[in-house]
């Protein structure tokens, strides 16, 4: 459905599971709320804004809250917004994350593994995007190889997870390590914590694409939402083939 | 378990659902018949070689079939020779595979998708690799965004599969296309087809991981193996969460 | 001619059928102020300032209609600035363009098709860029590979431009659909959204380099200005074949 | 259409004005034979292989010829290949193109220019591609910009055709200065030539891309058939502006 | 000479006919000061500091002239800096060069071109310190390669300096076509000038690197003091030939 | 032990003869102070954090005197706290190094060698982190390659260090030629120092690694501690071979 | 001394304890038998050459021991000649090395640790080189993270040694994992073993040098031979501090 | 003059005191001849061939001689070459260098030093081309900064020469140390010599580029030729000055 500066993409839901979700950068807030306007009235399911800093997000969400989309007179967006209106909608700062319509819990587990404490950030958006499209997401922090009893404490919990999430930066090892540790799908994020040689992250993901432990697959720098949407799929696969309803 | 030159992880099944995998660069024909003598008698499951030229396949089922592993008189290699020298060994060329007691299948279907003919190769190991593990791969060649209704015509095939790997070489588009038409888990896997800017497969990679469609995962540049893999570790949480007996 | 700072090329009206057009970083408004005024002085057509500031507009378009340029008392660019006094200028904000004297339409097409919303700022610098030299400029927003119908409602009417330029970050797979969708010359510009791998538009220039469509040529990376004047060149091209009259 | 190996675009022609090019790396000659043979019956225009090694290029021939393509029983196949047997092939082994039933002169003049003799490989595939699909290609050589008199000398034949191909290895400044000489479109191929920091084209590439002569645009490395493809789109253009029937 | 925080190498002068230059970045104004005022005691001939910002620059006048170098009591850098108060600094903002005891001309021509405006203040520093240390700057500015006409017009000036300077960044042609039009030496600077693909100076250093034009030699990117240097090289060999006293 | 943000290793002191340090970005003051309390309660030895910043430092000082420090109440961690609220930290601005109870002198030398004055910040922290872990550390300071002299001078007191650590930016040169004139280890750090083809330190980093001194081992770019860390290790080897009690 | 082709640095082992190593790589046979002679003639020590192939070691060696060093009447070379000719060699295939007068042993322990088997003729050289400058090196092999528990079993023994070499490629995790294990120093060799993203060692350079775990240093990529001098120069200040009389 | 493949610079005489050079990658012997001829009839001074391959010198000289340069019935081309017939070439194997009418020496003295025996090659070519233009080139081998003292010893020497040519490979440090030995111009050569990290010569690149040394200039990896040509400059400036005749 085009906006004039989107063309938002209702049919999402219907092949993947999921509405589009809006990544904030380079889009004004007016622009995002009148998208999730659009999104909360035309489609079913969680609508979600990544990278959103704290201040666009408290506007976004007065905008959707007050009616005032900005984008004018367009009806349709207009009648989506008095629906969305009586949607809470709630941000997550550590995550900068803000979602309407969470999904219910479907039971499948995600496991989401740190190296290091800074990389603490990114691992809060893959765990919120995570909770709020139904996966149920259990972080294990700071377990770095550099003290490899920290992660065998641990190794049996997150080989008990339907997919395990491994966040990592510096040298990325971490992949690698629990690759090898579970039977489950691992999602690789690289991250740009480091200095000098880590080359913000460029080490880390070529590092995991490298990765001794076969099928570890890995996506993009920093990208805790990329990681939680490709658990997201596993789940949209376990749910096809067992027959559960979708969010 | 240590040869000397090598120490075999054969508590992998048991962690994995699969023994480890040999691959074959850098190793001696008689290193990896010594390897795969040992697997094929304290293992169960298939036992695959990945990357071998035709000429060191015939030498290394040779060595296996004639139990002349020429490790010398390591006695457990020896009676892991006998063991193994009953089971039959399959080549498959196009894919570089070595394959002994591959899997049944188990009913998880792949569908590799690739851009080009000249992707032929990984795609051929991949769907190998899988078939072998127990797998339902099906092959969808030669569909890459150039030419788009090939890709229209075949997206609902696609998206019917548990898991889809895409391989494409020179700018990866098929992945963000694929990946923007089906729910489920898309492995993207780069090839080093191209020439110029294609930079050997790394403008490829480097495609896909910004790919604009979520939850897309990237393996290692033309590794049909490692999709493989990554498609095995899917399966095995579906195996898990419905209860279905391992390979 | 030689200002001391620059020496303006004013042959390239002749050469190239527009005026040489002013790049503004790097300058000092009142050094553009003077290179503008000296080429509406001794030069037709269409003056252009791409990549300017808001603020550095306001005093660029002040200086040139006070008269003055801050160059001193160079008696030639004086006259010029008399000249150039009673010739109103227009500042695009979203574009970063100031113009004078725009081109009056000469009935070729472009079709400016880009990914994201992220990528506007680059689509409003060749749309403007475009319109201001005389072309007639259709934006296609927000039609990126993730969704295909979305690109696929709007084939038609993009093929039938005379040029098209597709403005894409991240991978940049939008150049492959569009080059193989159209028959005409496709200008690519990669742009630096998006993060991590997307190595601030290196990943999409590299992608687009490497298309799978023949025939796509590819400019700097977030150079609408770039496209524009490549759609220009065709237009020039066009003309004299056609027999119409300049600029 | 599938071929089991390949799918081809027999759409192409409709869309583009040309049939589907085959590109040879990574394909068996009986590979490309099928294809030829599928286009050659099912298709109309010229028909070109490109990159083609001049063994491969008998073997091709030959098949084509014999009516032996390869691909075993798949009547329509067979049918394209008995329509194929009387079209004559032509290999061009400077160029390294084979192909069959080129298009007819429409008038389009394409001045091809390199910086350098080690650049005429890549030449001679932009003039025989561009000879083939109907454009007047004229070659103008060695004359790179460390001599620019050379360059001089012919600038006005080189600003009288309707596009341009620039071809420079080493530091690509030809592309720039010719860019800077004529109005009409200007593609530039980066080549290989050259050593060390010439990076085997990578510089080139970059050089031309951040051209100082506006409206400049590149294709691929050494890729004389990208540029002549990007001339086609102009013609294309062109002749649909014109009213000229294709090729 | 150890100051602590520097070892101040006032054996410079014998060889090389300069004393130390004193790079300010990563230096308290402070420690410039006492250095500068300990080659001014020790030392003849210039004493220059480059990159220094204005803030600064006044800082470290203030220091050197009224004696007080923040150094504490140091006996020998308390003399010289007796010595250094009467000796008049001049700042070139511009430049960002502060200098004192700038050397007599001595008669060797060095002509200073650039590309374009924007790589005005790399051609203010190389200018500043070509003259510092006695050589006869002379500027030829904005001609670059995209309009010819300009370089042309002013080669046979360029032609009969002794020592060429080629400031330019983006594509970095320029080198190459100077270097073709002269026989003396000619030392190319590629500056960060341009966006995109030029990779903060990178590309032009590259592409310098790569020139056709042989004997074409590079500095580092933005180093108009480097440029300066080489020249002094050339003209100490000059002087030592020719038997002239030093600076 | 688990702080919830953070998983101390409180077995590093018995593996490696040295609490684990804490590096500061990417962690919030709270969190710092939080982790050395734990380490100064339950572990002995030096604790130290190391990139802090002065105003954090003030914060963390104060949050561990006080003792509060913000993890809530964990009875370990407060118990941690009052321990540590008596052990005097000491913030150390030049090396951005907080440290409590450094460790007794133990006789082992270090060298730090400079090239130049902008490096001294690394050098501060690697002779600060040094000092801490009770190493014997002596600076060298601007010694760089351009003047031999400089460092001829004091080789003699270089080579009687038990390690050296030379820290260079910019081509990095000084790693060679240390490494050529002393026998005991040389441990190189890249820095950041220089600019355009210094690359931020990754051509010091590329040209350490390259070294033609036989045995030079590198650390990360601008990482003085790291160098200390190195030098720690062999003192670590010394002591154990030479009876010594750890510190 | 001056051999014309190279000048012999007679005095490394006065200053390092060991004579110059010869790298064979772009030397001819005859070049290094004169080098070798000079060095057994002229030094004591042993008398290494790096990287040697076969058919060059057979050559080298039957010069040597024949008395036909090929570089003519040189008094001096000749002496020495004949004093080598009684010195026996040894070639070390695996490891590419060719040795005289190996250093007895002088206790130190070195654990060379490789991640896999495809990293074993690192290993070879580093051991080998080890060996024969007296140092006692003992092998683990194939010990990658992907297996931790392989690791672990021998962890005891490899932070019993007095310093660790750590080979790996691909990823090179286990550098992280060795260096959190042992408190002795370790020195990282990167392998070019492995694929794609692997770029030929660069990644695991990169992942080492941004190691997790503090006081790893890196030696250049496949460099065993660096990796035991680096060892050499540990074991070179641990005898300097014992007192012990150096090889 | 265009001679079909190549478009000879005959004024480049005038313009530089030097021929065109011919560079041979990517040209037949025929083209070689050819132009040589050309040069030979229609220039004076000596015509040089670099990077030839023997047995294309073989040819080279042969067709040259023989008179049958194979470019068919060219007048010009014939009477060039029976001009040529009669001047002797001489073929350097060492250097890849085939040259006619070397000019005779004009006493300018050029030092090629290198800092290992694998340099050896670039040195061979730059010495022998500096000789073949007139140059008076002595060279100084193998004397790395490794040992340092060899350095020391011809540093006299080398800095008595006019110009100094500064070849090195892996780190390249001893461009740094030999810019601050000399006050005259260095011009360095980074060389592919080592492996890994010294990335085929770009390591080396970036090193000079970042030389601490002031004004220190660099040209192309691997090119003695390109050093030879800035010192052939440096002359030419020098000659100009001093009033002597060009070669």
């Amino acid at each position: 459905m085009p906006l004039g500066f989107a063309t938002v993409d209702l049919d999402r839901l219907r092949r993947q599971g999921l509405p589009e979700v809006i990544y904030a950068p380079g889009k004004q807030p007016g622009e995002i709320a009148a998208i999730a306007v659009t999104l909360l009235a035309r489609s079913s399911g969680p609508v979600l804004v990544t990278r959103l800093e704290p201040r666009a997000a408290e506007t976004v969400l007065a905008e959707v809250a007050a009616g005032t989309a900005g984008t004018g007179g367009a009806t349709d967006a207009a009648q989506g917004y008095r629906a969305g209106a009586h949607i809470p909608g709630r941000y997550d700062a550590a995550a900068r994350l803000l979602c309407w319509r969470p999904a219910p819990p479907d039971g499948c587990r995600v496991a989401v593994v740190t190296a290091g404490t800074a990389d603490g950030p990114v691992a809060a958006e893959a765990a919120a995007v995570a909770s709020a499209i139904g996966l149920d997401a259990r972080e294990f922090r700071d377990v770095g190889v550099a003290g490899l009893h920290r992660l065998l404490a641990v190794a049996d919990d997150i080989a008990a997870a339907d997919v395990v999430i491994v966040i990592a930066g510096m040298e990325g090892a971490l992949a690698s390590a629990v690759g090898g540790l579970v039977g489950v799908p691992v999602v690789a994020v690289p991250t740009s914590t480091g200095y000098g040689a880590a080359l913000e992250g460029v080490t880390a993901l070529l590092a995991m694409m490298s990765s001794c432990a076969a099928g570890v697959s890995v996506v993009n720098i920093d990208s805790g939402f990329g990681a939680a949407m490709a658990a997201h799929r596993l789940t949209f696969a376990l749910r096809r083939r067992t027959g559960a309803s979708q969010a």
